[in-house]
């Protein structure tokens, strides 16, 4: 397989797009692609301050990455979720989007779990019903809770995020098995503020996983190779593994499955039955942020609930 | 595991359920739940005429079966396909839906398509283009013109077919990989009459492949055991296999599949936007049944088309 643009060796073979290319062209293509993507689903523009999810790993600091290098203002966020016992895998990532932060002069945020409400992720799961024992509920919600204040509290236009083809097919998959009409009306690359939440897109999402990995190797971005100690056993990985099963006797397959659900969305065949995206939104009485709930938001609650229950000893340690 | 009826040893467990029955209570809670089904979902009445495709398999035979038990009046239409080199798999199943209606004195009409149209399924499909080959699309084509044609010709009031689950699931799950959203509407085991369709209704929709394959051989039916030897490779056989990787993780994920579509239909999410389900259906000029088309439908168009192609060799031959 041979570069289509210039003829020497590929690097990488695209099966669904029929698109082989070298090293110096895929470094090319990713932000020209990236750039249609912006426009194509109306994104954001060149003057609009810009708030970037950074994880450390591959796809957000790609995302950063090319961002930077199509000339857009985008300020990097990192939430220290204090995933250290025994992976060091909080440390390790953080040090990824500082480097990288530093490298490249552009500003990084850094928003530590335990310093904002004195608990890492890990030991909150542990005190909360929510997530059951598991910490991807509690990690979830108090993603995007920091990442929509921080947008909102600093007047960013958009908040960016580095998910990926894979990441989102997988959760259409999911929404699509359980035909969770209200999780379906909101899935989109592009999702309108409204009543206090941010605006929030996804440029990266019409590419495969294993392009922006090759986009950051190729790049020399220095990233968090790691999956999530916390993510064996994920129901969204057993998705990703039948769609690329799918996606190895049909290439194309997973692209094909998301870009027409939304097709279909714009043809204005789902409707809004049951939708939840209609729910009206209040402001939550602790932290002022919209929530669906009648007084305090799903984050106050939760974290109220694990402060209450602080075990003794936690309280009185001086290590 | 033991029958939660009467605590003998279960012949079947059905995990979706947590039910396990033996043999006496699983021969009597298929015909319970299918008149469960039957009301539950306003399919028919014991008044009405209905006609039951049988193909000499498991589920339209033990569909039967059932449907006389509870004191329907349903009468069987096979129709032979010609599927006998080196197989005789037609002639197999019909000898199977043969014995099946003497032995029990119900009445059975049978319509051999190389009777009808001159060619057997598998010559068809080598005279036409559609299909590209495989004989699946004139194979569906067919029966559902002739099961169509005979159920209005004869007026019954309902035209009955075994599909189970398995069968809806994975034809769910092609639409929906594919947000084929014609198709998504259409889909249901329930359709009603319209401009020269008949009704059409699938009482076993909500049993598994394995149930109803139990319970053909625990009532003793002599049905046709093989696969339909044109199935090998098809694309429902794959989406079955992943539907059932996904049943042995989580037990009840292909009926929950189903459900959840049908109650999201029901909510009205799903709505209209570009659906076939609304192009209007002309009659036929050359047989009278409806179709999409201006003029002739795709079964007259499809036979016209093999007619022309038929080789001189078979036109003049004398064995």
């Amino acid at each position: 397989m041979n570069c289509k643009k210039c003829g020497v060796k590929a690097v990488i073979n695209m099966r669904q797009h029929k698109l082989g290319l070298c090293k110096e062209h895929f470094l090319d293509w990713i932000p020209q692609q990236t750039q249609r993507f912006i426009e194509k689903y109306s994104m954001f523009a060149k003057d609009e301050r810009i708030l970037v999810a950074v994880s450390g790993g591959k796809d957000s600091l790609s995302l950063w990455d090319v961002l930077d290098r199509l000339g857009y203002h985008a300020d990097g966020l990192y939430i220290n979720l204090g995933f250290d016992n025994g992976t060091d895998y909080s440390l390790k990532s953080q040090q990824c989007a500082q480097t990288f932060a530093e490298t490249r002069k552009l500003s990084l945020q850094v928003v530590a779990i335990e310093a904002l409400e004195g608990f890492s992720i890990p030991e909150a799961s542990r005190l909360t019903l929510r997530g059951q024992g598991r910490p991807c509920s509690v990690c979830g919600l108090a993603k995007r809770h920091i990442l929509n204040r921080i947008a909102r509290e600093q007047d960013y236009g958009v908040l960016v995020t580095g998910h990926n083809l894979d990441d989102e097919a997988a959760v259409l998959f999911g929404n699509t098995i359980n035909w969770a009409t209200g999780y379906l009306m909101r899935q989109s690359p592009v999702l309108e503020a409204r009543s206090g939440l941010a605006r929030k897109v996804k440029p990266f999402f019409r590419f495969y996983e294993r392009e922006t990995a090759a986009y950051a190797l190729l790049r020399g971005i220095d990233y968090i190779h790691d999956e999530c100690p916390y993510a064996t056993g994920a129901t969204s990985l057993y998705y990703k593994e039948l769609l690329n099963t799918m996606e190895a006797k049909q290439p194309g397959a997973k692209l094909s499955f998301f870009l027409s659900f939304l097709r279909a969305k714009e043809s204005g065949f789902l409707g809004e039955g049951s939708s939840d995206d209609l729910r009206e939104l209040r402001v939550c009485q602790s932290c002022g942020q919209p929530t669906t709930a009648a007084d305090t938001c799903a984050y106050c609650r939760t974290w109220e609930q694990i402060r209450s229950r602080r075990p003794k000893a936690v309280e009185g340690r001086h290590t």
